[in-house]
This record gives C-alpha cells, sequence and structure tokens, in this order.
C-alpha cells in the first residue's frame, strides 16, 4: 500500500502546470485562486461511487479518471462558462493499486489539460468501495451564466448530438456506444456558443435522460414543452433510451423564437425537438401524449 | 426511501438564506458565485466516510453534519480567511432514512449559519457506507492568504489551545472530550487576527497531530523545529495524545522573533511550543530528541 505522502507527491507531478489565476495549488491546508476582474464563478460538485456509476472490471481506471471531471465539466458547459479549476477527493477501496491510481490520475489530467482546467487541490480517504467528488469551477462573465429557469413560451427547444448513445454502450458494452459511455466530452465549445452567440434562454446538460431533465428545465422556467416526436437518436439505440437513457451529457438548451441556430456547430447536429408553451410548469408532452420523467433517479425503487 | 426532488427540495429549504456573493444557489446545473475585488479565494475539501471517521452507533447525524463542515472551515481559518461558502456532496447507505438525513443537514446547516458560510450546492448519490465531501471556499485580502511554506529560521512555534482532546474523546467516549471530538470548532477568529494583526509567517490546521502536521509545514518552509518540551495539554490527556493524536483543530503558527503573541486570544490559550532552526527540513525534536511523525495517516498499515 502507498503512502499518502508518496501518494500526494504522485499526484503533485501529475497535475503540474501553470494556470490562469491560480496562486496556490497542491500541498497547502487549501488552494488559493485568484479571480478576474467582471466574471462569476460556476461551481458543480459530482460523486462517482464503484458499483454505481462504474464497475471494477470493466472500467479502466483511466476511464473513471476522465469521466469524474466530465461530468462537472458538462455542468460548466452548461451554465456557458470556461472551466478554471477541479478538485478532487478520491477515497480508494483495499484493491486499489498505484497502478490503478496513477490510471485514474492520468485519465482525469488527460481531459483537464485539453480543456484548460488545472488540478489544485483535493482530499485522500480510504472506503469499501472506490468513492470520488469532483469539484469543478468555470468562469463567466458578470451576469451572463446560462441558467435553467429562463425558458419563456414560444421558445424553441434544441439538443445537441444524438441521444441514447450511453444507454446503448451501457447495454451492449462495446464500439462507438461503449466508447461514448465511458468517455464522455463535454460541449464546452458549444456552451460558450450558446451564451456569446445564440443569446439562448436557458440550458442544461443531458445527465439522467432527456424525459426526466427537461422536466427540471420547464419547473425552473414555469412552462411546459411540447415535444413533436422528432429525436435524434443515436444509431442502433431505442427511442426508449433516447428519452429516458442517462449519461449522455449534451445540451439541450432554448432560444426565442426568430433566432437562427445552425445545423451544427463544430460537427456536432443541432435539432430542434419541440418548443415551450404555457400548461403546468414542468409537464413535457411527446408527439401530443404526456411523456413520463423515466430518466435516472438515485433514490427511487 | 425519499425521492430525489424531494430531498433536493428539503435541502433547499434548510439552506434558505441571502449570503453576499452568491448569485445562484441550489437548484441548477452549476451554483454561480461573484467574487469580490481585491480578494483571493481559497478552496479545501474533505470527505467523512462511515466506518473511517465516524461510526454509525456513536455519532448523531448532527455531528457528522457539523464535523463534516468543521473540517474544511479549520483549513480555511489556517489560510487566515474569511468563510464564503460550501458545496455538499452526500452518498447515503441503505440505513439512512428522512431522519438521518434531516440531521445531518441541521448540523451542517447550524454551523454554516453561525460561521456566515452558504451552503451553495453538492451533489446526491448512494453507496454501502455513507460518504459526504465537503468543499469549503473562504476569501483573503490577494496575496495575503497564511500558508505552510513561510516560516524562517528564528520564527517562533505556538499552538491555540490545548492538544489530545479529540483523542482522548475517542477513548472514553464521554464528556467534554467527546464533544470536542464530535464537534470540533474551527478557529476563524483566531485565523483572521494571525493574518490581520500578529502577521504570523505561517499556519497550518492540526487535523493529523502535531508531530506529522508540524513536520509538513517545515518541508514547506524547508526548516527544522525545535520543541522545547512543553505542550499545552488536554486535561486527562497523555503526551502521546497530544503530540500524535489527530483531530484536535487548533492552529499551529509561527511568528518573527519579537512579535508581541497575547497569552490568550477570546478565550483560546496561546502558547509557545519551540521555534524554528536550520536543520534537515521536516525534521522535528522534542526536548532534544528526534521525534517521530506518527500522527494519522489513511494509507499507512
Amino acid at each position: 500500500m502507498m503512502d499518502e505522502r508518496a501518494l500526494v507527491r504522485r499526484i503533485k507531478r501529475l497535475s503540474a502546470g501553470q494556470a490562469p489565476g491560480v496562486v496556490l495549488g497542491i500541498g497547502d491546508d487549501a488552494a488559493v485562486f485568484r479571480p478576474a476582474d467582471g466574471e462569476d464563478l460556476v461551481f458543480t460538485t459530482d460523486m462517482l461511487v464503484e458499483g454505481v456509476h462504474f464497475e471494477r472490471d470493466s472500467h479502466r481506471p483511466s476511464d473513471v479518471g476522465h469521466k469524474a471531471l466530465a461530468r462537472g465539466l458538462s455542468d460548466v458547459a452548461a451554465m456557458g462558462a470556461v472551466p478554471r479549476f477541479c478538485l478532487v477527493s478520491l477515497a480508494l477501496a483495499p484493491w486499489c493499486g498505484e497502478r490503478w491510481v496513477d490510471g485514474f490520475y492520468r485519465g482525469l489530467m488527460g481531459l483537464a489539460r485539453s480543456t484548460g482546467t488545472a488540478l489544485i487541490g483535493g482530499d485522500l480517504s480510504h472506503s469499501d468501495k472506490v468513492t470520488c467528488d469532483v469539484v469543478a469551477c468555470g468562469a463567466v462573465p458578470c451576469g451572463e451564466a446560462l441558467r435553467r429557469g429562463g425558458a419563456r413560451v414560444g421558445d424553441l427547444i434544441f439538443v445537441s448530438g444524438s441521444l441514447g448513445a450511453s444507454a446503448l454502450g451501457l447495454k451492449c458494452r462495446k464500439g462507438a456506444a461503449w466508447r461514448r459511455h465511458l468517455r464522455p466530452e463535454p460541449r464546452l465549445a458549444l456552451g460558450s456558443f450558446l451564451r456569446e452567440t445564440l443569446r439562448a434562454t436557458a440550458a442544461m446538460d443531458l445527465s439522467d435522460g432527456v424525459s426526466l431533465d427537461l422536466r427540471r428545465l420547464c419547473e425552473e422556467s414555469g412552462v411546459a414543452a411540447e415535444l413533436d416526436g422528432s429525436l435524434p437518436i443515436y444509431p442502433g439505440a431505442t427511442v426508449a433510451q433516447a428519452l429516458h437513457g442517462g449519461e449522455d451529457y449534451e445540451l439541450v438548451f432554448t432560444v426565442s423564437r426568430g433566432t437562427v441556430v445552425p445545423a451544427e456547430f463544430g460537427g456536432l447536429a443541432l435539432n430542434c425537438i419541440g418548443r415551450m408553451v404555457a400548461g403546468k410548469p414542468g409537464s413535457v408532452s411527446w408527439g401530443g401524449q404526456p411523456l413520463a420523467a423515466l430518466g435516472y433517479d438515485h433514490f427511487r425503487k
């Protein structure tokens, strides 16, 4: 078993590098970050639990590290923000050796580097099951963060990419769909485009399935959604996987009527799937019928 | 079992209230915080695991919630910072009912309110063992955060309060020492006093025992410590508990020779226990003998 000092040294080495705003990184009681003038900071935190979010046998440690950060960066993207830093808390299980720990941080740092996210701190502990919690912070010009609550009656609803890949991958465990499940790509460039150029009225990332996530967006906005029955479905996925499957990490967003939305952005399709209407806040219809919110809920049996 | 929406609503209600800088709290993809001009932000994160940091039978849920936040705020204090906000990730075990969850958040929010810390977000999950991870953020005037690495040869070393209470409490499980173990009080006012008034050269909180924590401070500062053998020991605790026991959450700090340090601050004793000397960085002596760093290490057998 490793000792804690050696482990911290190893993580420090893997995370080395400068990042704007980072005054003090790993190694003190706390990290120090200097915000830029005129920016709001957005904060999100996501847990990843062995046996719940990943399996020891089927998920490589680098995949676990990648996903642990990708989930937070997907939220950062949904706010229209640019990543700044993250903190990583990790409880190791008895079966974790140095190779697993190295792989985990390599996967995490790979995504951190490619997105400009500095690893500035965290905590180490142990438990029966590997448990990690990642805090991600992003920056956005003051007052410009994209929220869930800004959609208005008449707004058009769009989704990026295609849906159901992650649920399909989890079922078949092979090919491109499985890789999509293991290595989701946070839609950071799209998030900034939605904020700066399209002036989206609301945005949210799809982590628990569009049926559940869109209900949440509608509740916050106080509107109802009418989906026309069209949906960009990932090749091979079922309609149910596309509607209710979690972990696609695409963005759902709304724009004012009349906004010109390109058919794609950076190779990612942008499809209109319906519009916001007056009605019971949070109710979603699909091809004229009420759509049940069957997405993932941790506490539902 | 609760559903996730009901749980989030409950937490939102418990955490209600305004706090400076908080633009958007619980309920969106991410929380939004607006930093004040001229301030650095400090960030720390701490995990609390059932069976490692607390026991279901002996720790009330409100004690667990209090301690989950207290550990982070103790780091904030050690940086000389003022608390701003926290995010709380919580994985619930199958045995957790609504009463436990309510108690946990009540304990946490009690400390949050009394210290001006806003709860702005988090994550909910489930696991075999209750696991929580709290991120705490504090603010400090630009460039003024107290670090571990600032101690110089000749500086005097002080500790606040008395040591060994938590280790004693953990052993005897009753009385004032046990309450100190269950409900540590972050030394926030002292941290600000060290930064503003005493201009401490280095500071750190005592979470793993002074023998281990002081070694870490010395390593970062590139100095050795000579302890004179005096130590403010909690009544009833042994010297070993005071030297190596963890979780006292007092502050150890250094000041330049000639600094006038009061005998107490706000009812908390401030005792000089030694001085920094030239020598192997990180080595600590105690009454003329080398002091082994026997404090708590998660990964040592």
